[in-house]
């Protein structure tokens, strides 16, 4: 896990740092300043209290307010923004006059002194520009995911084992959970947006698989708490209900998406006739998919699919269906592309995105699968192997 | 856990609303409209994707994009925020002048598309003023908070039959957290402020217990990825060293914080005598803090009993130290008030606050206690009961 001194990563550092310099050079931006975790952790391999700065020449700096990361260079300390605008000028730095800013994400105060401490520069939004950034991935980066996708499947392997009968939903869970951390699963969970509060992924069963949730995920489940209400809700499992296990794929900071299915006993026609279904629309979309397909196509061969099989009224849910059925992974769970059916996306080699068309079967559970797959130059690697049928337990 | 719909909790939530509605009132705006999750949360006992608004008249309204509660009352279907105006305006109800916002919160985008489409009233800070609202819980808030006491103290008790010679730190913390969710923990560890990411908790054992972390926590920790750079960080645990134990109190919305220290046989003499000075501290303040006590006449009482044992260089870290002993706990961990050395803030009744001096002893561990206090109209009550002495294992 050490890997932030070596060769290969610093390499790595450079050419994200060369995607981002080439962004701003062509939008004609003076500088990018970020300062959420995730980009930060993005640009320099650490997490620190403070901002990062990138001018148009190729000029970098860490500001920072506090870091634990001693291999990070070009840092300067601060104890507040309104430095920031100080400590270019003492390096005839010219201010900017066009900034790049997470203005999706840093919090309107925030924000607000920021631009006031740089004089007022006209403001482009860099959380949207960083989300493309990464939504291709690097070399290194596509190595984490093919590492974690493994430590995903692994886990997955011992869930037949954990399985006791009697158990309710979050009981199993925690379990998984239990294996998840003793496979290296970092525990942190990052998801994009405000309202996305999520706890090591999602496990639903029989009725609870019908309820939705005021969060953005692909399905819902009522949650143990109302200050939590997504997933597992501490309900006995029975005969002949599914098990979806759709957990986090967060073994390394890039993380994998991936979904199976369980029954206890044998469980009902529909739902096996539905989970086929979603194995189908994997299949066809692995035949038809390489770079330049649009993400709104692959939305439409799906649905096509599931209307073919007079499925459409399960599908994504019941009482409320998701309108995508795939998303981009790597450093949050939720990435662009979106798979829905009016993306003006197309797929690029790099991008790593999880097909997920699942349906909803009224109390017995949720059925299909979940796969993250990589775009190459032909077509479409799947990286989260393992066992697609449902799994009898 | 389902207390959703009991009188007492219907009750609570009318308390909570009546003490918004007097801020509002007081502070001269028109209304209040908030979007944060653990805002929501407060006000209305669930979490939904939307904004709640609240009127200087007492007037109150769930613009809902998403939600899962369906006992939530006043709720206004909307896609968008530009479509509060319209219904605010169908129901006439006047567009406010002078607005209430979580400015501290909302992202800088949302925040503006809210402001504009409300046509631009001046906007006051709802941050601050919810986080002090939330400071002083109800009768309600406290009897969660004791109960989430109880079952962290018996976690806590657990911790002697899950330690086996050979762990490393991570290990026995995997273990705590498993046995966490089985006595109900939440999962989900609420913090305030965009870089403070922390996972379930934080375990600190020998040379770990010194490394700065860049997240405002009390102590730090490298972690065992840098995408996390805080707790523990897979060594190996030896014999001499101190393990401090941080781990979360979220088995309710409304947590508590507790700290406890193990000793893998016997410690260094330094560990002992700090460990000791860190309960006298706590002695000293149960006997001196009643509501009107200045917080930081709390953090310089503690110094002075640090000073008077010579034990500065030590605490709160070494190579990096806090400058807090203390703060509110709630519906997030990090609440108002901090007890600095110059806060002007005073103690109220019913307020919940954390109370942590420790200790940094190079190459052995962390050592000292924290506990969780209510400000009652005497004194403070002690909600974390359990063996503050170093326990040997």
């Amino acid at each position: 896990m050490k890997y932030s001194i070596s060769k290969d990563y610093i390499n790595d550092l450079e050419i994200r740092k060369n995607k981002l310099l080439k962004k701003i050079q062509s939008s004609d931006v003076d500088a990018c300043l970020l300062t959420i975790n995730v980009n930060l952790f993005y640009m320099v391999g650490s997490i620190y209290t403070g901002y990062y700065y990138l001018t148009k020449d190729g000029q970098e700096f860490n500001f920072v307010k506090r870091s634990s990361d001693n291999n990070l260079s070009n840092t300067i300390n601060i104890r507040k923004p309104e430095q920031i605008a100080d400590e270019l000028i003492n390096r005839s730095i010219d201010l900017p006059k066009k900034l790049l800013l997470e203005t999706d994400s840093i919090a309107y105060n925030e924000c607000n002194r920021i631009i006031a401490s740089l004089s007022n520069p006209e403001i482009l939004n860099a959380s949207t520009l960083m989300r493309n950034i990464r939504s291709i991935k690097t070399e290194f980066e596509i190595s984490q995911v093919k590492e974690c996708a493994k430590q995903h499947s692994a886990v997955y392997a011992l869930i037949t084992s954990l399985y006791k009968e009697g158990m309710s939903d979050t009981e199993l869970q925690i379990e998984i959970e239990k294996k998840m951390r003793l496979h290296g699963s970092l525990g942190i969970f990052r998801s994009y947006g405000e309202n996305m509060d999520i706890y090591m992924g999602s496990l639903l069963v029989g009725e609870n698989a019908e309820v939705p949730s005021p969060f953005d995920f692909a399905l819902g489940g009522q949650g143990v708490n109302p200050s939590l209400p997504i997933g597992s809700s501490n309900l006995k499992m029975k005969k002949g209900q599914t098990i979806m296990v759709d957990m986090a794929g967060n073994y390394r900071p890039w993380m994998t998406d991936m979904t199976r299915v369980f029954s206890i006993g044998k469980t009902s026609d529909l739902a096996y006739k539905a989970h086929q279904v979603s194995i189908d629309i994997h299949n066809e979309i692995i035949n038809i998919t390489r770079p330049g397909t649009s993400c709104a196509e692959l939305y439409n061969l799906a649905m096509d699919i599931v209307i073919k099989n007079k499925l459409e009224e399960y599908f994504m849910g019941t009482k409320q269906q998701a309108k995508f059925i795939g998303h981009g992974v790597g450093l949050e769970i939720n990435e662009p592309p979106v798979l829905t059916p009016r993306s003006k996306e197309l797929l690029e080699s790099n991008i790593i995105f999880a097909l997920e068309p699942k349906f909803v079967i009224p109390h017995i559970g949720a059925v299909g699968i979940e796969n993250t797959y990589l775009v190459n130059e032909k077509g479409i690697e799947k990286l989260t192997i393992f066992e697609e049928n449902i799994i009898q337990l």
